[in-house]
C-alpha cells in the first residue's frame, strides 16, 4: 500500500483526490491537512464521504507528511514550494496540483504569479507530469509538476500536429471553456451560482496564467518556440473543459490522414488509454468525460487550410487530481489505469 | 396604431415577437398564427403572458394577415417564401425572422437548406435587416430577411475592422457559442435539460447553415470575398449568443487606436443605439445583455498581430425578435429604440 | 417626479430596485449608497445598466439622503434601524427591505436577529408593506416594514382561508423553495455556482428567522394566534419562489366553491392586479412570474380534507423590490402599478 | 458470472443500468434490446460508454433473453407485464424497474394506468423490490416488482415512525422534489432545457400514479391503512429526489429519542448499508448522493408536534437502476454492496 498525504484538501481538487485515493486498491490516506478546518471530519466537510472516509483534517505537520509515501499539493501557489523541498530531501515523493514548478524560468513565474521562487534548485529535478508524453520520465521523478487543466487539454489536442511538423507553429488558436469549479472553492462574488448561471463570458483574453506554460509546453513539443493566442471563457457548469483549437496547415493533407495520424499517435506511439480520437464528423461533449479520467478528441477541416481540433476533459480529474493519481501510480510502478476506470457519468 | 401578424407564434421567437409587441406603445397584435394550437389562448401555451395579452391562436388564414401592416414570420425556413409573396402583392409588409431571403443565390440557399427555393423574384428586394449597417434601406423595404442570430453578433463584430481594411479577411475565425433556445422550441432528445446541463460541447464544426450567410455579409462590408472558420458551440444556457472574433491585423496598430475606431464607427457613423462599444479590457458578458435589444463589443490584442473581438446578444432579442422589431420601427418612420429600450436582466 | 435615494444598493434587491426605477416615468434616481463601492459607476459593478443609468456609487452621506422624498434601506438587518429615524423625523418616507421593522416585539426581534433594537418607538408608525391587504394604510405611511420574500408568498397564499376561517389554522404548513438570490450577494462558499447547481436541499427546517415573521402576520389575518410548520429549500436557479402551503379544512368545502372564494377575494375584495389565481388544475411556475411584480397561485385539493394552494412569485420582485416600488406607488398617491407592468420572461 | 439482459436500455435507467453493470465483478452484459436502436453500439448512443462497453442494441429477441440468468425491464409500463411471464415460465428472473407489478390491485392498476394488466397471475409472486424492507423474500424472489424514485425516498424516510407507530397515520404528507431525469429520455417540450431551466413547479398535485403506491406500501409497513398528501415537484437539475416528510406525533416524543430510534432502525434492524441518518440538525442534499446507491436521512422537530424528515436520494441509481442492482445482488446470493459503493459525486 501506497501511504499519501494531501496537503490543502478543502478545494475541489482535493476533494477529488480524495474521492479518487479513497477507492484506489494500492492506496491509504494517512494525512489530509488544512490549517482552517483541522480537527473536522473529511466527511463533515464533504458529505459525500460520509460512510466512506474516516480521515480527519490536521493542521500541517511535517512529521506526519514525512511518513508518507507520496505527498500531494493541492494548494495555491506559493504554498509546495515552501514545503516541498524538505520532503524531497528525505525521499517522500512530491506532486504538486499548483503551478509552481511548472515553469522552468523562475523570471516567467515571478512575472505571472507575482511572488519570487524559493526553491529553483528543484526545478531542474521537477518533471511535468503529463502521463501520455512523459510517461518514463514521471515513472522516475522524485517531484511532479501537474500541467494545469487548460494545457493539458490544448497539448494533448496539438501535440499529434506540432510532433509531425503539419501545421503553421507560429498562429495558434485555442479558444478554451471551463466549468467554473476551474476557479477553486473560494468565497468569490464572481463564482456565485447568481453570477455565474445562464451566464458565458470570455476572461484573460489579454493575459491569463496559463499562457506562459502552454506556450512554454506546446514549444517543447514542436521543438521550437510557437506562437499562440489563448482565450478562456467560463461556462455555466460545474466540471469540464472544451477546447477548439485552430492551425493553419502547412500542407494540404486530407483530414482522413490526418485523423488516422491521430489515432497512431495516442494508440500505437503513445500507447495512452485514456485518450479517445473519435470518429470523423464527432464532436466531443464534456458530459462524456465528467467525473472520468478520459480525454476525447475529434478533429475537423472546415476549408482545406484548416484543422480544428476539438478536446474535452473534466478539468478536476484528467486535468488535475485524475491525472496526479495516474502520475502516482507510473511512479510506484503500477498500472497507470489502476483506481481510474471509473465510467463518466 | 401598426396592426401586425405573427406567423408560428409558439417558437421562442415567436414568444419573444409577443412579449415585445405587447409593450410596444404604436402596436396592436391583429393575429398570431399557429397550425397545432389554433383555438387556444396564447397565455395558456405560454403563462408569462397571462392578463398582458388576450389574443388566440388562429388557423393560419390569408384574409387576416391581408388586414395587417407587417407579417412577422418566426417560422422554420420554406414557410415564408410560400406565403410573403402574395401579401406583398397587396402591400403588406413582411419580417421574415427566417432564412428564406437571406442568400442572394437561390442554387445557396437549396445546398444548405435542401429546398428548391419559390419565390427567387422576391430575393431582389429583400433587405439584410442588420439595422446598424442598413438603416436606410430597411426604412425602404417591404420584405426584409432578417439576419440569424449568429450573423448579426459576427457580422457587428468584425464590421469595422473589415470596412476600415484593418485585417487579413482570408482567414477570420468565429469560435461562437448560443444558448439552447437558439435551437428553437422543438421536441427533440439533444434539447432535453437531461442532454443540455453540465454540458457543453460545438456542434457542426465542418458545416453550419449560417456559414454561407455570414460569409456572404462579411464579403458585403469588406468588398470582397473573405474566408471564414466558424464554430458555434451549445453552452448550458436559456438564452444569449458570445461571439469570440479573431483576425491577423495587416499593419501593426496600437490596441488604443482600434477601440476609438470602434467607437466612432458604433456612435458617430453609424450611430448605433444598440451597440456597446466596453472600456479597454472588459470583457462582455451575456447576462449584461439578457432580455434586451443590446449588443455589447470588446476587444482585445493579446499580441500585436492578433485582434480578438468579444461580442454579446440575446439571440432572442438582438438575435431575432428585437432586432425584427427595430427593422419594423424604421419601415414606419418610428424611432427606432420604440418598444425596446428594456434594461438587460 | 419623485427623488429617492436607495442604501445599500449593490446587493441583488439594491440591483433591482436601480432597475426598475431607472424606469419608472415618475421617479429619478439621487443618491445611492456604498461604504465599498464609493465612487464607482453602477453600471461598472453591474454591466447592464450601461447606457442606461449614470449614478455613481457615494458613500452614505445624511445631507444627500435628506434631500430624497424617499429611501430605500437594501441593507442587512440592522442598518435602517439605525439611519431611518433621523430621515422620519425631517419628512423624509422610508421603506426598509430588510427586517428591522417587520417585527412588533423587540423581544423576538433580538432572540431572531441577535441584535438589540434601537428604533423601538418607530416600530409603532411602521407600516407591513403587503399592498394587497394593507394598500390604505401604506397609503399613508411614512415607513414601510417590507414583507420578506417567502413571508409575502405564504401570505398572500393563506389569506382567503385564513380570512374566510375555512381551514384549521392551528396546523398549517409552507415547504418552499426559493432560487438562490435570497441568500443575497455574499461572497459565501455555501452559494457558489459549484455548490448550488445540481442540487437542492432543507435549510433551518427547525428555525429560520422568517418563520416567527410568517407567523406574526398570518396570526394577524386570522385574528388569532396560527400554528405553522415552515421549511424552505434552495433551488438550483438564480430568481424565483414557490410555496406549497398545506391547510386542513373545517368543513367539507368543493374545491370549485374554493377557487371562486379566491378569485373573488383578490379581484373584487381586495382589487389586486399583481395577484393571479389561475384555473383548476393549474400548476404555478417560478418562470412565469420571473422578472415581474406578478404572483400566481393555484389550488388543489387532494383528498376531501386537505387544500394545498401552490403560489409563485418572483422573489427579488413582488418578493423584494417590485413590492417595494409598489408601497412607493401608493404612498405618493401614484396608481400601484406604475412602472411595474413588465411582462414575465 | 451473472449474464444479463437489459430490455430498453435506451432511456435513462437503462443507461444508468449499464453503467453500474458494466462495471460490476460478476456480471457480464449479455444483451441490450430497443427496437428503435437497434443495430447501433451502445457506445454510439451514449458517447460516456466509449471504451467501456461494447456491446451493440438488438431487436428484441425471446431466445436471446431466455438465455440470460436476470433480465432488467427498464421499460415503460405495459412491455414488462407482456414479456415477463415467458421468462419466468423458463426459470429466468426478471427485474421491472417499470410500474408492472407494483400495485396489488390489478383494478387499481387499470384507473391509474390506463391499461388492462395482462398478467394478473404474476402479481402474487412478484416481491415489492425495497431491498432494505424485504430483503429475505427479494433473495427468494423469481419475479421484482422495483419501487418508483418517489415511493423508495418516501418509504424509507417514513418507515421507522409508521413501524413503531409513533405518528398520525390519517395525515401524513410528502412535499418531494425530482430532478428532470426522472420525467425520462423522452422528446417533449416540457423537458427541455428551455423549459425547465431557472424553473421550479408543482405537478400532480391533485393526483400523481405514485400516489397508490406510495399509500399501499406505506399501509403495508404501518400494518393499515394511511392517508398521504403527496405534491412532486420539478427542480431544475438533472438527477436527485428530496422528500419533505411531514408527520404529527401521537405522544410527545423529544427529538433526540426518536433519532436514536432511526440509528437503530436502519444500523441494527434493518442492517442497511446504504441508508444513513445523519447527524441532529443536518440537512441532507442531492448532491451528497449523486451517483451514488445512498440515501440520507435526517430528522427535525420544528415543534413539539410535528416530526419532518428530509430524505435524499439520486433518483436513477437508489431511485431506480442501483436499487435493482441491489436486489440482483441478493437474488443471486451475492453482497448486497457488490458493485455498488461508487462514492456520490
Amino acid at each position: 500500500m501506497i501511504t499519501v498525504g494531501i496537503v490543502g484538501a478543502t478545494g475541489y481538487t482535493g476533494a477529488e483526490l480524495i474521492r479518487l485515493l479513497s477507492q484506489h486498491p494500492e492506496v491509504k490516506i494517512a494525512t489530509l491537512t488544512s490549517r482552517v478546518e483541522a480537527g473536522r471530519d473529511a466527511a463533515e466537510l464533504f458529505p459525500f464521504l460520509r460512510g466512506r472516509c474516516d480521515v480527519k483534517f490536521s493542521a500541517p505537520d511535517f512529521k506526519q507528511l514525512a511518513g508518507c509515501d507520496v505527498v500531494f499539493f493541492a494548494t495555491p501557489h506559493g504554498v509546495a514550494m515552501e514545503q516541498a523541498p524538505a520532503l524531497l530531501d528525505i525521499g517522500v515523493k512530491v506532486i504538486d496540483l499548483g503551478a509552481d514548478f511548472r515553469l522552468r524560468s523562475t523570471a516567467v513565474f515571478q512575472e505571472w504569479y507575482g511572488l519570487e521562487h524559493t526553491a529553483p534548485t528543484c526545478l531542474s529535478q521537477a518533471v511535468y507530469g503529463l502521463a501520455e508524453l512523459y510517461p518514463d520520465a514521471i515513472a522516475q521523478a522524485a517531484l511532479i509538476a501537474l500541467p494545469g487543466c487548460y494545457p493539458t487539454a490544448v497539448q494533448l489536442g496539438f501535440a499529434p500536429l506540432l510532433e509531425k511538423g503539419l501545421v503553421d507553429v507560429d498562429d495558434l488558436i485555442a479558444a478554451c471553456a471551463s466549468g467554473v469549479s476551474g476557479a477553486g472553492r473560494k468565497a468569490e462574488l464572481a463564482y456565485l451560482y447568481a453570477e455565474v448561471s445562464e451566464n458565458f463570458r470570455a476572461y484573460g483574453a489579454t493575459r491569463h496564467r496559463h499562457h506562459p506554460e502552454i506556450t512554454q509546453c506546446l514549444s517543447d513539443i514542436a521543438k521550437r518556440s510557437v506562437g499562440l493566442t489563448f482565450t478562456p471563457h467560463l461556462v455555466p457548469m460545474m466540471r469540464g473543459i472544451h477546447a477548439s483549437l485552430y492551425a493553419n496547415l502547412l500542407h494540404p493533407t486530407e483530414l482522413s490522414v490526418i485523423h488516422e495520424m491521430f489515432v497512431q499517435y495516442y494508440r500505437h506511439e503513445k500507447n495512452a488509454p485514456f485518450v479517445d480520437v473519435m470518429p470523423l464528423g464527432a464532436h466531443p461533449e464534456t458530459r462524456s468525460v465528467r467525473h472520468s479520467n478520459q480525454l476525447r478528441i475529434a478533429i475537423h477541416q472546415p476549408n482545406p487550410k484548416k484543422i480544428v481540433v476539438l478536446v474535452v476533459e473534466d478539468n478536476l480529474v484528467k486535468g488535475a487530481s485524475g491525472q496526479a493519481v495516474q502520475c502516482m501510480n507510473l511512479m510506484f510502478g503500477l498500472d497507470q489505469t489502476l483506481g481510474l476506470m471509473q465510467i463518466a457519468t
